[in-house]
């Protein structure tokens, strides 16, 4: 494809570490299919003629079919995905695929290719995302009577809905998604017609060949074209993100199934056993869920760092993003799908849940109570946190406490306060928007069922 | 502020590594904004009455005066900045300033503040951003005739104008602004009213506060609001890619500086010299442009780790969030500076450029010669490439291979070759849009213009 | 300091960029003494005179005390503590101050003085980790009878002492410190006498200066010794790995001071409170220890991406090392300072420890009991899976399942099985070298204590 | 394996992502020959009979040979290598292969497994990193008389012996091949033994195990041996240093093989050329080998993600370890033979090296000439500065000056100036160890090839 200054045969060492083909041979769709708009637009150029573009057509579907059959064969010189289909064409068609490379260089071909594998393959993931959100309202709604203690430095803070903790996930889900539909966007930008960095010198039709491929727009500096993989870093680090709000779920769940907490059972479908004790039954699938985050970082890193510093346009430092992008995708597809099957078939064992909720977590509302009776909040703060500290010096619970030790803390604790220790009140009373009352957790699956209908399903 | 339960005091070295005030009172400003809207609301609500809430705002006005003249004294108790506004608006104004915290949380506070700082704060980044698109348009139009190699694996490929060169780092740009808008919108989104976790009592109204302060919407879920950082993420990593984007340019500009490429000369007073070596003006500016991607990529990796894994809802390990964002904002502002004036400064060699462009770098304009003449494209490479390695084995440029040579290598060349051997030709029929031809590079700087028109500067 | 081919002054964004003083002014009693020392192999080398070397040591000497009495003045110019100490010189003594410089570059400086500094602080990471292995140490020896389930997979897997798992995270500490001991010595390398980068053309002896510095050798290469920065990353690789180190410690103990758990309660002094929640004591600072490990690791992947694909020699991206140094220093100081004093002042409840051992935690040990009946194991280990099933089924525990249904299952069941059932045997059944047998975890204490012994207070 | 307390069968979607058998099977080798040490240590504890011990071993032998022979199928079942393994034995040799797995569990197998196979494996890589030395000293040899401009920010400094240069990278190798031993050595350790978490009950002899095995010590703390990951984090931080290196050199490279620069030529084995441009030459080794750095970074960076805040003991997010592990090291392989090939063949252009030399580069040689005459040396400087400047802005090279131009800025400079512009002797004057004079790099290579000889042929 290459040779024509070359004397020397290439170093095998070389040959190994510089061969793509076992990673990007994925794109041969988006090869063939970005090459048969290229061909159209020779011919609509009259760069090619008619026969030409019959024959090179032809081809390529027959190229496409060999590789979806697996009966195409792969030589020792094909460097790269490129390589195999315009020498299998050249074999199948003759001297026709060599005009079909004309003014196109690997640089932008390949910029199009994986931008192409993009757009078709991404909304998978937006579609699990999707996925995802959808079964966390169902459990919402399912659970929605369900009372658990609400943490902050993972020490019981206030009583929430089992509801309002899922979808404090799925908001992050929502967003990871309305993101992800930016990104795509900015991937929808057609390189294809830079050459190797500096332009095409045939007049074919760019825009046109945007519109059959799907592309939004073209690019409009060819040196910049062949040197970008900004959709690569914004797609890795999208999944790092994403990654990251599926390590803090997968985090919870793991503890939230502790035998000591006991508020869920990851079902037996999504656990593993141990090979030495045999009445184990492990989260692995959520631990993995875990660590996922943890290899979208290194992705991401390391894809920023080979961008860092490079000269500009084209240089094989950039082959590396394919590998990090199929990774990334692949992982992300199998930790989204292992989160949908542990969350659908999770079990909330709410009354573990409701035991756990103790009158230590009422305090704020005590405070509240002060408040609505003059005292100001600093103070009232105060009064509530001295009546928890006696009540434990004393071995008690601060409902449990004497009126007089009440009364030595402050003189409006003389009063009734049985009222005060209600874990239903104490939720029911958080009904601003975004609180845990019964009616915000319903505007929130009003809302997410909503944007699921005219974002996602549009 | 919270010893109300505590009998012991805080250990020096817990109070040492848990205070952020000296990097958290950069937000002052924002603390007390974000806390007058709240007193308002909480007047509203008949939460406060109309007395303490003049207090409150007056008294918050006084500390922000005094932050403002540098009279206000932070104490040894002062955690952050929340502790030391409430305290000394205490000192000010009494009793009132006790309310001033009713249902409100250090975790929606902080949350908040943050949110605003950078609402405030990081559009000066976008004009940033813009002014170096500006100058980059200016060197572009000032030297639209200075042609020079183009490159590809830093080797010589195709005659380039300057023009395109410099621009193609200028759509880097566009897009960096693009996105940092998407991300402000996505920061604009009102945590306050969400209390520690589970929500707010009193009927504050959310909206209102979100229109004042100037958000765009409210969080829909207290527990997702007080744990998320999303928005510190994706600047953190808008830093690291727009950063790969400034270090892609000082690569180039400190290869084009050296002496042995000669394209530019860095400004004296953007060089700087050697305690020891007296002749030399080292580009110092742009190696510290090129240098902070990776400072972004560390600050960026490592809130990506500490998020990673992370219970869900507020935990401790979140403070570290305004240090980086104060950290990448400060530095992102002077590399972008530094670049404006590197640019702006920068004496372009056109004659040296000129003169790196060799007969080498037209055997695309050969091959497209020959494809003109009937040869298809992949044949017409290997005779260029043939011709150009045989010219060099008898040590002279292709351009002066004799006609018994060329006629050798393929018949075609047997032609009158000296319309090929054309630098400026070459370049002029790169015309398609996106190439380096006069009106494609017209094209560009009349886009980013009104890109620049229509997008900053409304 | 190098003005002499300049025509044009420095602009004030690159001045403010490039500008290291507030930073590298920590090392001046490095830099001074360094200065000091190759006066010395001038002077020995006959390139300065007695005189103008008295004098020099005098000035330096009070140039350092000015730094320690903190009436140092640092001018608008003074770039760096190298200038200002040279200028202070020679406002001080003279033009014997124009002397000192000679043959020398801020660059082999630089990596002098930051090796020095980093020889002199180092040593008080090793104390701390030490100090850290110390208490951990003094735990298990009070705690030796504490029995507590041991996790897999954040669920109980067998019963273990306290003593083997607070051991755990202390023999992670044991190899930090011998790593840390081993890039001390890679450290301790002199650069002085390298010049600008190609050597330095006096007879100075290179050998003793390293010898009165502490170094234990000299860099052999002038172009590797100014650009080399391998002792900045290899510490910064130490604080992350031991930063994860104590951030897995961390971890486990945020989720044994949870309510749920309950085996620790963090002392008040290393908790703090809430401005909300009355009741709350949250572990800050282990959060912080925790979330340290993500600034290590931040720091450490932004350094390794400074160094990737620099030019080989100095250029200017390395300025940023001591940043990095001198703020993982610090955080790892506090780090190990709270982490020293939580695990001093910890209270651990060991009822609670014990009342969370269940006999399904010792379904490997009825495995073993079948095993030495003479069932093979992986028959012995289903045997026992398969009663805890049952038992679980049945709603009861596996002790308590009736003869029946555990001759169903296996005939050996049949026989007493009363001696499984006992925490305390299965912990000291679990007897070889490493195990959580009492005598093992003796061997533990008595090897680290020795080691401390003769690796630390040596 | 573990099947005993399920009822359920394990999802398809997490059986998928918890497979590990495609990337660990490549310890198929250490699985089994670890697996034959445990056989014996149970025998010699007379847990198994010595019939069931030989049916062991023969079988284990076996099921080594079906995978060397490539016969061996996996089975949809098979998680991992172990697994593997284990039933296949049991298919051979019956009930006896149910006994191998007493007291072991997968969490010290798997990483008794991972241990042995670095040991066994990552020799190869200090030989590769021995190799590339080797060929930098010959290429030092070679060209110990050509001479070039060293090089600090890029802009010619002093002149310098390729040699020195070429050498300046070498001295980074020998650092990273003595750190590489350091870190094999903390490998070393043997955690077989450790059970699932707490230890082994019968009688084995954990001591003979390592000496059979190769290892140096064994674990003791069954909790640390089974979590412990820091020797994989401790290889994937040598891979990112040592690729920092690999890639300094790489750009050097790159950047002498510019047209430009023209100092080397990459040879025709190690370049590649362009589906476009017929007169490329690319260095895509080198790029690649660039690159890698980014990747191991990322790799890096990941694990520590991976391991920062995790639960002690084992989890499953330590899976990830091996597929970095594997990665790295082929990568760092191809890497390393890339380099060693690149050097190998390296065109170096001794007249293109020699014509970068000029007089600007002397000013430091003028100074130096200056301080011997007795001006003190920040005076020189500035002398040869301005001398340098004065120049310039005359058009003319500083050699060149006048006589009166020469006065007007410094008495002295009135003598005959001509031995200072002489680039030979400018090198041979730094003398000095670890200077670019001949005496002194002869001394380099010396040191070098007796390290190579005394620390890596041994």
């Amino acid at each position: 494809m290459w040779g024509g200054c070359f004397n020397q045969d290439t170093a095998s060492s070389l040959a190994e570490i510089n061969a793509s083909i076992n990673i990007d041979k994925r794109m041969f769709k988006e090869d063939i299919d970005a090459s048969k708009i290229y061909a159209k637009a020779l011919m609509m150029a009259d760069v090619i003629n008619g026969d030409d573009y019959k024959l090179i057509i032809d081809g390529l579907q027959e190229v496409k079919s060999e590789w979806e059959n697996g009966t195409i064969l792969i030589c020792p010189k094909d460097e790269d995905i490129h390589s195999v289909n315009e020498r299998r064409l050249r074999e199948l068609i003759g001297e026709a695929a060599d005009r079909l490379h004309t003014g196109r260089s690997r640089n932008d071909q390949v910029a199009t290719d994986v931008r192409l594998w993009m757009l078709n393959n991404i909304p998978q993931l937006l579609n699990l995302t999707a996925g995802l959100i959808e079964v966390m309202i169902d459990s919402s709604e399912k659970n929605i009577d369900v009372l658990m203690p609400g943490y902050t430095h993972l020490k019981r803070a206030q009583p929430v809905r089992w509801s309002h903790f899922i979808l404090s996930h799925a908001w992050y889900l929502r967003d990871d998604a309305d993101l992800l539909k930016v990104f795509l966007k900015r991937t929808a930008v057609l390189p294809l017609g830079s050459g190797a960095l500096a332009g095409n010198p045939f007049p074919i039709d760019r825009r046109a060949m945007a519109k059959e491929l799907g592309f939004l727009d073209i690019t409009m500096n060819s040196m910049n074209a062949v040197g970008n993989r900004d959709f690569i870093a914004e797609f890795l680090f999208w999944c790092s993100l994403c990654g990251t709000h599926l390590s803090r779920l997968s985090e919870d769940l793991i503890i939230f199934n502790t035998d000591e907490f006991g508020f869920v059972s990851v079902s037996q479908q999504f656990s593993t056993g141990s090979s030495l004790l045999p009445q184990k039954r492990n989260p692995d699938g959520l631990e993995l869920c875990r660590s996922a985050a943890a290899q979208f970082i290194g992705n991401s890193t390391g894809f920023l760092a080979t961008l860092k510093s490079l000269p500009s346009t084209y240089n094989k430092d950039l082959q590396i993003d394919k590998k990090m992008l199929f990774e990334s995708f692949d992982l992300m597809s199998k930790t989204l799908e292992v989160l949908i099957g542990t969350v659908q078939t999770l079990i909330i064992d709410a009354k573990r849940c409701f035991a756990a909720l103790n009158v230590g977590q009422l305090t704020t509302r005590l405070t509240y109570w002060l408040v609505k009776r003059g005292l100001p909040f600093r103070q009232a703060h105060h009064v509530a946190g001295r009546a928890f500290a006696i009540a434990e010096e004393k071995n008690t619970s601060i409902d449990l406490l004497s009126e007089e030790d009440r009364l030595n803390i402050c003189d409006l604790l003389g009063d009734d306060l049985s009222e005060v220790w209600n874990f239903e009140a104490a939720v029911e009373e958080l009904e601003t928007s975004g609180g845990t009352a019964y009616s915000s957790v319903m505007e929130q699956i009003d809302l997410l069922k909503k944007w699921l209908q005219s974002e996602i399903k549009e």
